[in-house]
């Protein structure tokens, strides 16, 4: 059994609860290697106290699981089956279907999941197994953040790729689909999320979707991308101006990057997260933009592209060496377009290591 | 309130319901017209027996809830703020949160949100709500089906562009992202799932995931892929025979043909969809292939790619008009490789009308 299993086996042991049901794939990916989205369909791993884990799939993904490595027992179930009677008789082998306690994850597993799950484990109680391996996620090893910078630095490359395809008159699309392009030519198999370009007006939608909006002078240019190398994401934001640049749209510039390096000082180890928000926030305020950074200051990073911590200003976690989190302020004005900049880093016991590396300081693109 | 949440509402008051909570975000585009992955934040529809609905949905979501064309309350909430607090404000102004039945996702909605939702209306029995958007989503509109036409008519087209991206030595990667790069140039914002390019051996894995394998003369060649339109998805697979074909490759294709044909020519309305699955399902296990033939064959398709009726052996479902959904049967052979072959269709009157139409027969690409 590998270690990370072996920290959930101590935890349940520990608590005195019977097993855990892991339903997320990232989860999934974590503790058992095998990386999937299921869909619809159920995926699960159960991690026992006492006995051999198993792990439920669809009976079609079984060969790809005993290619990820795994070692535990395989449910493959069929499509026209249903697979939690397949659990049962593999919970009562190990006397486990009468539990007093199971762990779910209860921010991913459906309300009738965990209906199922009560049905044939009827005298179990549900807690939170949420913590214990956001805990265990939070702080990456040194082969995952190798992973993640190389993944950090093929982003870089893509904003690189985005600049070199600007043309007046093309589309946020034609650039999003030079990027994509030139990454699966790379061999990413898989984007971390809906590339978006965005252009002029559109940049000031912190959610706005590549169109067919087309490219001209004066408009500010948002990328924001991130590659999955491994199972792992990145994700970088970087805007510029095109052809020209307006005193406004400077200042908005300068005072975004400005909330983005102060912040980015302030990451180190013991540090509480809430502050790197406060950081952000009070810069961006004090420029008088204060109601348009309607979103947190940044994001854990890892197997999931939005993961633990949350980087906002309830959030009292300490910085600790080893996280990976996003650095993303930004200001979005209606009419005139929106700056962020975001940078993906780790803690280290100097401070923030930075795994994006693209240059960040205002360019007009000619 | 348009036709649609006017059925949700009738059938609340019909069921003595005081209100349906919906959070998949295609229920959510369906019946709202809002189209959105909100990843890890909340959104949510709640729509009441008796008052005005409501959209829960992050702060900076608000302009494109409006501009899709919403009408009801917006509950927008910053990612600091508890949105529950929002919504039981929200509850209490209309006096809903003392309701005694609430339906919800049952599929969709966390088990940790519906504690959330247990805990602001204690006195309430939750209840499922899936069926009733079901049976109205299952069958399509004439404007929903002249959407997944066009659809179905890129995907065809990426079909084409696949085939001529093909060169020995390419790489399944290579094929993915000239086929995505070009439906992008025709405006496509994307493809349904990750596109599948499988060569060789690999068209042997349903699932298996396109990287580096080259292509080589004797290899099957699996397509299976989708784009959205407008919110709806295509999905089509089509398998070819690189530069030779041998006589068992033929064997295998020819079958897997006359299943799909044979199953195409089944639908019509009245008939059960198990039906269906046994139609090609016997074909297949005549001709000896009945233990390589792992998965269903086939789903509906619409907003989801994979949405109702599933195309299963014991689905008693009866065929409707309007109906749309995939016939893909498949076989795979561990080391020789894969045969899929993949229509989407709508079922009329007249039996089922196919929206793919790149030609089947077994093709020989040179």
């Amino acid at each position: 059994m590998n270690q990370r299993l072996e920290s959930i086996v101590q935890w349940l042991r520990h608590h005195q609860i019977d097993f855990s049901v892991f339903t997320s794939p990232s989860n999934i990916f974590y503790l058992s290697g095998f990386n999937c989205d299921p869909h619809e369909r159920l995926l699960a791993l159960f991690v026992f106290a006492d006995a051999e884990p198993a792990l439920v799939c669809p009976e079609l993904d079984r060969t790809r699981v005993e290619e990820a490595g795994w070692k535990g027992e395989i449910l493959g179930y069929r499509d026209s089956d249903n697979p939690w009677e397949q659990i049962l008789e593999s919970l009562k082998r190990r006397n486990a279907h009468q539990a007093q306690t199971i762990a779910v994850e209860k921010e991913h597993l459906s309300l009738e999941r965990a209906e199922s799950l009560k049905y044939i484990c009827p005298s179990a109680n549900l807690v939170s197994t949420e913590n214990v391996v956001r805990q265990i996620r939070v702080t990456k090893d040194n082969r995952e953040i190798q992973i993640l910078e190389e993944a950090a630095q093929l982003a870089d490359s893509a904003i690189e790729i985005g600049l070199k395809s600007l043309r007046p008159g093309c589309t946020e699309l034609d650039v999003v689909a030079q990027i994509e392009y030139e990454m699966k030519k790379k061999g990413v198999e898989s984007m971390s999320f809906s590339t978006m370009v965005l252009f002029g007006e559109k940049s000031g939608q912190p959610h706005g979707v590549p169109g067919m909006r087309q490219l001209k002078e004066g408009d500010f240019v948002l990328f924001d991308l991130g590659v999955i190398v491994k199972g792992y994401c990145s994700d970088i934001t970087r805007t510029f101006a095109y052809r020209s640049v307006s005193d406004k749209q400077t200042h908005i510039y300068e005072t975004v990057l400005q909330a983005q390096s102060a912040t980015l000082e302030m990451c180190k180890p013991g540090i509480p997260v809430r502050q790197l928000d406060e950081t952000a926030r009070q810069i961006i305020s004090q420029a008088g933009y204060g109601d348009y950074f309607p979103h947190r200051t940044g994001h854990g990073l890892g197997i999931e592209v939005h993961e633990y911590p949350s980087i906002h200003d309830k959030n009292e976690e300490i910085l600790r060496e080893g996280m990976v989190f996003t650095i993303e302020p930004g200001v979005y004005l209606p009419d005139l377009g929106g700056v962020r900049i975001e940078d993906d880093i780790v803690i280290t016991s100097q401070g923030a290591r930075t795994l994006t590396r693209f240059p960040k300081e205002l360019q007009v693109i000619r």
